[in-house]
């Protein structure tokens, strides 16, 4: 028998508590009960990010509401400066693209993480900028953008600055307004420990500004339709995801009786104990400033990534994410995203271990379990 | 104890198998595993319309699809007539709107069936019509209009039909090839015994004719980049919601088991027997042409529909749908769409017919059962 152990950065594996609250009979959307539903977990996302902005819910994945923030906020023509330095920064450039909206790219190269001041260069250099898209942990390379910077270097600007938090939230705090951040996005998949299908936008005074401003088409995305309809009282304009959602209250209640800043600080433990494992068994952490979402490991050449992933299934039934586009076949990614606990970071790395010693990379048995639990135990 | 039975048309009850297979444990969206069950699903779906066009996933719920529908097909200033005689053949007209696509109305009374000649008349009248959004099952107030005799009407006609299948799917065919259906949508809360967040479109020749000429901006909803990654076999290029998935398959294997045409034929049954029981006790069908998904019953002056639906819940357990809009307080719907057998529907009869006595109607007890049981074992 070998058990299935989730280690992609999303989905994440989901607490037996969220399966059973999924699994209760459906109730009718538009009665009060979902009304309430939907109130209930606003205010408990409000915390996890923190922040006192309006949360607004769609039934669609983080993608979604990527381009729900774009179509609300932006006009036709605006100039748009988009932080790219991996597979989810470039997605909002695409996303403005498609809505014709001018992207203003900040490239970097994939792992690397953007140094505020440049933000601030452009931003002085090109006042026709009217936002500033981000990533806060991106996904595909294991960095983290420093958001509170970037909101500090971009104190004084008219620009807005909106925050793709799909993979961070509940990883590491994104505090929207001491940090100046006018629109953030989140999905449910990751460290929110919930199935795929429900994404959230937070935006405060200026992004409602910014939307009131908004002539970009839109109709299932309108924030203006889907907030007169929560404040009515009557949840969503459009049927909501009714039992992710449930799902979604029962591990929000879990996050808040771990207390969310344990939750960050658990977070940033595993990913210590991942950084210390991988290096132990000799394989480079790739990102120059990792987030504590997921670890991004660089393999040595002679050792195929896809190789390493497949062996890890079949061998420990662990899933770990592999390197995207021009990093597939070089990079693993460990997540130690939501519901995951000390046992699951060191089995992790004895299995990663065990693993590269069967490709025939030599490396002290013990070596990277020694690493991470110092960490641990530390 | 008062069991609760959820009577509205969407969401509907969800069978203990779909529970059941949406509580395994999550697995990851980029492997193998969920190409296969976007493929497996897809298939299914294909059967139950039926059709041989596409199929396309995404995370969202019926608005979403609706949506994905016009951006897709329409360009901006082209003209669309739109059926509305209800809620939902309005919404095809405010999603229109919102893109910038010109709305030629064929306005009827709430409750009407649209009669295909006079789509066939308008047409005529202006060619530069280019598509025709119609709604199968107009869930608002229970009316079925005649999408096979719409289509032979427009035979000839280069305008596009779309069609909204969302509460109609499993009630009543929708062959889409043999009726001139050139894209379709539809959701997994209703007939199809999901809970809500995942819509389908389907669309063929014609429909992918009108892909390709259409330039609203769309990136979530992009028909073309979701043919490809379904095609490069990587499942849908945003996250898909893969619990919901899931319950699906398990849905349309129950579906296939009975036997679509099975599920039809009862479906037609059990709304006969809904229409026989409403009139046996003293209550008017509503709809001019009742749809097979549900039954609408309009209520006698003096009774408040609002008070009705809450002594069916408070005492029988059972919610039923109310009117909507111009509808609310005089209206009831109840349905049989999706998991529903014999003595739901006799059932919610007895229930309705011993409320109705508490509000003082009078109509002698067991006339509704009769009534039903008549039609259902005749």
């Amino acid at each position: 028998m070998i058990k299935s152990r989730l280690l992609t950065p999303g989905p994440t594996p989901i607490p037996e508590r969220v399966q059973q609250a999924m699994a209760r009979p459906i109730v009718y959307h538009r009665g009060a009960e979902i009304a309430a539903l939907v109130k209930e977990v606003s205010e408990g996302l409000r915390r996890v990010f923190p922040t006192e902005g309006d949360m607004l819910p769609f039934a669609a994945s983080g993608t979604g509401v990527m381009e729900a923030a774009v179509v609300n906020l932006m006009r036709r023509g605006d100039r748009a400066l988009v932080v790219r330095a991996g597979k989810f920064g470039e997605r909002w450039g695409d996303v403005c693209a498609a809505f014709g909206v001018e992207v203003a790219g900040l490239d970097l190269a994939w792992g690397a993480s953007v140094a505020p001041g440049q933000v601030a260069e452009r931003l002085k250099a090109d006042p026709s900028i009217r936002a500033v898209f981000a990533t806060q942990s991106e996904t595909s390379t294991g960095g983290l953008h420093d958001i509170e910077g970037i909101g500090r270097a971009m104190r004084g600007s008219e620009a807005l600055l909106v925050v793709d938090a799909v993979s961070s939230l509940g990883a590491h705090p994104l505090p929207a307004e001491a940090w100046g951040v006018d629109c953030a996005i989140t999905a449910s998949q990751k460290g929110l420990m919930t199935p795929p299908g429900v994404g959230f936008v937070t935006l405060g005074r200026r992004g409602w500004e910014a939307v009131e401003r908004s002539d970009l088409p839109k109709h299932y995305w309108g924030f203006r339709m889907t907030k007169a309809a929560l404040e009515k009282g009557g949840s969503t304009p459009a049927t909501p995801a009714t039992t992710l959602l449930m799902g979604l209250r029962e591990a929000l209640a879990m996050i808040h009786e771990e207390g969310v800043e344990n939750v960050w600080g658990r977070h940033a433990r595993h990913a210590s104990a991942f950084r210390a494992g991988v290096e132990a068994v000799g394989l480079r952490v790739f990102p120059e400033r990792p987030s504590n979402a997921l670890t991004a490991a660089l393999l040595p050449d002679g050792l195929d990534a896809r190789d390493l992933a497949g062996r890890m299934k079949s061998r420990h039934g662990i899933v770990v994410g592999e390197g995207l586009d021009r990093l597939a076949g070089r990079l693993i990614r460990l997540s130690n995203l939501g519901y995951m606990d000390d046992l699951d970071v060191v089995g992790t790395v004895c299995a990663l271990e065990m693993t590269l010693r069967e490709m025939g990379w030599t490396s002290r048995p013990g070596a990277g379990a020694e690493a991470a639990e110092r960490v641990l135990t530390g």
